[in-house]
């Protein structure tokens, strides 16, 4: 059973605010959950179905059996899936200040999905470092946090203020960007070490964001298609891909 | 005003029971909206709250005002915006039975937002063709309406039974197939002219389908990454963009 109150402190962390204040964040689904729950994040509470607390791959003493109607209430999934945890938010990252390998820049991605799978996409290619806008789509986002399949324990995501970070590391190392007007990026000298910036999924690359890039890439598009652009994350993939093919670590 | 007998009536789109038999799908947003009223597609119905009409793109006889709450009753999406319209299901493709170029093959790609993620990745490197299976998510699904971009105006997109399918096409074209245990793709010979088959996101390719595979190829992983594997849009981007990098078309 669950009360009016925790329902109104559990939905208060669908948005960041509310997870700023509380220090919590959401985790769903039986496969995440059960990855938090090996990880070294700390689960704060655990409310699952009866048929996941029958199925749970851990004895939990914290774990609280609610019913499909209290885990809708609570849940940010219109079609919720056996188990909501909380965990505790750790300590924010601080940004690098010296760059000795490939560190992505992403200036405002806002879909959560897109974020999480770019989270992964980092992990994958061995990025450490991911430096964001403010106004970039917070990692503890639950669908974020859904997207990433635990990349997020493994790579450093902190939020800054671009145009400041960016200003002291000017000139340092290359800075990549995915432009719409950049060198295709199959003839384009890559560097091992430099930024890797990813612009907004509609607007792209902010103007003062911009000024930085000394070296704008391109995927090139091969349809006769009228398709606006790759998905950020799809993008995000490629370029990191074609860095890793020409300069593997 | 709508009726309970209309909610019902589109309600069931949600389903791909319910598309199949009226010969409709949905889509919703301004901007997903928007495209489909500037394509091809044969527009049913549209139905736009206030805001939406107001600054409706086209000045639409069919269009209905409705107030957010019946929006919220008819759309799929948790949080609905402004507008959602009923568009006529065109005739199914057929796959092609000769293959001059390279054709995508899914495998059971189930998450509606990566099979839209992946229908505009194609249409990007220039695919005309994705030849899927009958368990692979319905392209009139409205998450993946709304993940294409338009896309799916531009590249045919057929379901079939796979493995009769691909036994017609034996031998004629090389079959390349995403694979855990496949050559490094950065070191395999590829061809322009072939079949390239994804998997499903957390099966892979099944027993059946990667039979007939040719060449198996996997993107190498860099990190000492835990990460299971790379999101299958993502990883079909990188497949794409590479065999576009060693010939362009």
């Amino acid at each position: 059973m669950i009360s009016k109150n925790q329902i109104k402190q559990i939905t208060a962390l669908h948005k960041a605010k509310g997870r700023k204040k509380a220090g919590l964040f959401i985790v769903e689904g039986p496969k995440a959950v059960d990855e938090f729950l090996n990880s070294s994040f700390e689960i704060e509470a655990v409310y699952g179905t009866r048929e996941w607390i029958e199925f749970a791959p851990q004895i939990l003493d914290s774990a609280e059996m609610i019913s499909e109607k209290e885990l809708q209430s609570i849940s940010i999934q219109k079609h919720p899936n056996q188990v909501l945890a909380l965990v505790k938010t750790p300590p924010p990252s601080t940004p690098p200040t010296q760059i000795n390998d490939l560190c992505l820049v992403l200036d405002t991605i806002q879909d959560p999905g897109n974020m999480g799978t770019i989270i992964r996409i980092a992990d994958w290619f061995g990025i450490k470092h991911i430096v964001c806008s403010k106004e970039t789509a917070d990692i503890y986002n639950p669908k974020v946090v859904q997207s990433t399949m635990g990349s997020i324990s493994r790579v450093q995501v902190s939020y800054t203020n671009l145009i400041d970070w960016l200003g002291k590391i000017d000139g340092a190392v290359p800075v990549y960007g995915a432009l719409l007007s950049g060198d295709n990026i199959y003839e384009t000298k890559l560097s091992s070490k430099g930024l890797v910036v990813i612009g907004n999924e509609s607007k792209g690359i902010s103007e003062d964001v911009a000024f930085f890039i000394s070296q704008g890439i391109k995927i090139p598009a091969y349809g006769n298609s009228d398709t606006e652009s790759l998905n950020a994350a799809v993008a995000t993939g490629i370029v990191l891909g074609e860095f890793r093919r020409i300069m593997p670590i």
